[in-house]
């Protein structure tokens, strides 16, 4: 009886599948640039294509908040290829389908890839290193 | 007298600049692609921008021999910007400057940025999991 015993690993990607999916639903989705603290560490680092480096939260929700509104960006659906136990933390591999709808242009579907290093921060698995770069 | 002690992550970061190293000296600078087999773990995956994920390092090795020669690229200098220990690997952040000499086309220089999971093989520390893209 009951529910089927999860292993820890089965755990964590069941925790992190929640954290990729606010990313799509609250910050793509709603604008909802608040849900980035529980998405990355305080000390975060993003790499994004094309750009330099950008580190901490702050910096990193300014970021979003100016790329998503500016694409009018609409979701980012993203998916676990492979997940790497790495001490206390974890490195994943992924790619992500990212929607736009530009002002005055025609809709837009980019493919991307990307590696992330999750860590625990307040009981949550977030984004401590993220980059991404397009697949085509 | 004698030398100063080093710290075990000290002693780590002296073994991942000798390996970044011999990738600009050896498979950059000589095209000795075999080096290759010093740089990454034999099922390491790479993640090159505008293409798929490559895995497993006789297929990395095609990748570099490829785009070595046909870009005429001459040097890849690496240099870390952080160093994450991840439990038995770590996460390196760096940025790496590329040159290479086209055939029929001007010099190039190109400014990239990297993440790198790190894991031990045959007692060397290698490149587990490498993706990198563009700064500008």
């Amino acid at each position: 009886m009951g529910s089927p015993k999860q292993s820890p690993l089965d755990e964590v990607k069941l925790a992190m599948a929640s954290t990729n999916e606010l990313f799509n639903t609250e910050v793509f989705g709603k604008r909802n640039f608040a849900a980035l603290d529980q998405i990355y560490t305080s000390n975060a680092r993003i790499l994004p294509p094309g750009a330099a480096m950008v580190a901490g939260r702050e910096s990193i929700k300014k970021f979003w908040s100016d790329l998503i509104q500016s694409m009018n960006a609409k979701s980012a659906v993203l998916a676990s290829i492979e997940v790497l136990p790495a001490g206390d933390g974890l490195v994943e591999i992924g790619r992500a389908t990212l929607t736009a709808e530009p002002p005055g242009q025609a809709p837009a579907q980019m493919e991307v890839k990307y590696v992330v290093y999750w860590r625990q921060e307040d009981n949550r698995w977030k984004w401590h290193v993220d980059i991404w770069n397009q697949s085509a």
